[in-house]
């Protein structure tokens, strides 16, 4: 049974508590299902909204910031770090949102959802994939580490102020972009979108997506209608 | 006149004062050739090397930080936010390292320098690729940019100890990584470790690369012997 007709059975998934494993039609067949180490709100976001477009089966095995899940000897040896995503693919264990994301596409992308290589729709797509990570995130981490996450006392409220700046001239950037257009490259929506719209996500819920940025705020919005983004959010 | 030819021949570059333009031999030619915006010391050093790696012939143009050359309206026009890289491939026209390497090696790579899409060797090569720039790089920004960038009254002491906590992390994690192995993947050079070498040396470079990290210094040592890296951070 296919992964769509599996839904439209109702044998969608199964969540279970904090830690647990969701599961989908595919493992009643014994058939190989790659597992995707998520937590709510988090990149790992980036990984499940890709799988949903694509309707690949998976694993969910979700962890949970601050009750130790990340920390134990376990997923260690899988995440050195301690963070999510990784990514089991029968054995082979990785992480990084953007590396995953790649993988997959090479995988079982079958060209959806990324151009052709060395055209030059390509190198945009790529230009947008690698900045929404290491241009536009970075300072939008920082504000949510000395608003939100770090205990009050440590929190330094310059860094909030420096970040916002930078924030804000990568979004002006962003809006500029895309003036006119419903994704970042091309007229369909591509893993360069999925790697903006989690940023994006994250300025708006941390309410660092001002009024001012009206392009990025219809995107998003655009984005966020999508069947494949509200599953990936939900939990 | 191939390039390996024409160095051997010694046409190599020619070196033009600040904000001028390197050319080497294909220009007799007039066959195109891709120009990078470059500026010494930044991540545009990542696409010199893998050119230099792959002897792709390129066209250098070379922009200064803090004397504006970044900030003019016609190199606004190619990269919005006044950084480098850039990269013009026959004008196409995009930024961001990783894209860039990523770019040259599909369109230019010939299966070197990069594992085999969906093996095992691509995956980890890919989870250290975007790793080198999203989890090492960003706190070594912080550091550098509050312990050298920024006017002395605006630097925020505290967040240089933060994050020297997170990039002692992300050393930590590399060290154990590098223990016993020459390469981030597999047994020769590939872009992943272009991508990790960049933050490495700016490490080193900037005195934070401690001595305990002892397979990090020697795997930036083998890297820094090799003369693509030798003339990507010459100037």
């Amino acid at each position: 049974m296919d992964r769509g007709l599996a839904l439209a059975f109702g044998f969608g998934k199964m969540a279970f508590p904090s830690c647990g494993v969701d599961s989908v039609a595919g493992v009643a067949e014994n058939r190989f299902m790659p597992t995707l180490y998520h937590a709510a709100g988090s990149r790992s976001c980036r990984v499940r909204w890709i799988l949903e477009e694509l309707g690949i089966a998976y694993q969910l095995e979700t962890l949970s910031f601050g009750d130790g899940s990340m920390r134990t000897p376990e997923y260690l040896a899988k995440n050195p770090m301690g963070r999510v995503p990784s990514f089991d693919d029968d054995g082979v264990i990785f992480f990084e949102s953007g590396a995953i994301l790649e993988y997959i596409l090479e995988k079982w992308g079958e060209g959806r959802l990324a151009p052709t290589a060395a055209t030059p729709e390509r190198a945009l797509y790529l230009q947008w994939f690698f900045w929404s990570e290491a241009t536009l995130l970075p300072p939008l981490g920082e504000i949510v580490r000395h608003a939100f996450l770090l205990p009050k006392e440590k929190r330094i409220p310059a860094v909030v102020i420096d970040a916002r700046k930078q924030l804000d001239q990568a979004f002006q950037m962003l809006d500029d972009a895309l003036s006119g257009r419903e994704y970042l490259v091309g007229k369909s929506l591509s893993a360069a979108d999925i790697m903006a719209g989690y940023s994006c996500r994250l300025a708006r819920m941390t309410g660092q997506l001002d009024a001012g940025f009206e392009n990025v705020a219809a995107y998003l919005d655009r984005l966020s209608a999508r069947p494949a983004f509200q599953i990936a959010f939900s939990s």
